[in-house]
């Protein structure tokens, strides 16, 4: 059976980088902070309209997600999240305008570090240990 | 008291911006990670010429500075940081060329984040609650 790249990589040893993932994080002055795990959360209450799910998805317990979000609303000076009538699990949630444009420039942000630091990031990654 | 969307944010209430710091993670598919600490604490080292002037410059124990200087040399196929002859404690400690490399891969990226993401970074800074 053929293989690829067969015999012609001998002097040139590349081993594949490994996957390097950027992560931001942005803190306010002790006013708050945003990171991965917070915009993960947002992203997944957009998706499933509802804290609970939200939270299930990452693993993360009703409370605790909720404690986030109240943190995130109370962060900014809009909410940033609305959750519906329908009692305190009983109804949906969905992100307000501000936390749509929030997210999308913390997307933003991670999109344009990773392209426009390409070089350092490769740089960084070829650095690894092969093992 | 002014409540949220209390309808007056269209006058033009400059109040100035908090201070948004860009924080930056690289993670290597469990091979290890990179972030602003132990960016710090190589730079702490190259100042100082010690493992432990530059842990304590971080209010950290020698133990704790050395456990990561040893996790970021596994972490890279070259040293990062070496240790001079001396005792355990009582050589200095200096970054390598791979070292020096790194560190100013990784602070290359946070400028370039920050100012390529200006407007976004502005945006999230701007939407901060005021008080």
């Amino acid at each position: 059976m053929p293989r690829k790249g067969d015999a012609t990589r001998g002097g040139n040893k590349q081993v594949p980088p490994k996957e390097t993932r950027l992560t931001l994080r942005l803190d306010f002055e002790g006013a708050g902070r945003l990171g991965p795990g917070k915009m993960r959360l947002l992203e997944l209450l957009e998706a499933n309209g509802s804290i609970s799910a939200a939270g299930r998805a990452m693993g993360m317990s009703y409370r605790r997600a909720w404690q986030l979000i109240d943190e995130l609303n109370r962060t900014f000076s809009e909410d940033v999240v609305k959750t519906q009538q329908g009692g305190v699990r009983g109804g949906g949630a969905v992100l307000t305008q501000t936390g749509r444009d929030i997210l999308n420039a913390y997307r933003g942000i991670e999109k344009k570090a990773q392209k426009v630091a390409a070089a350092e990031i490769a740089l960084i990654a070829r650095a690894l240990s092969k093992s």
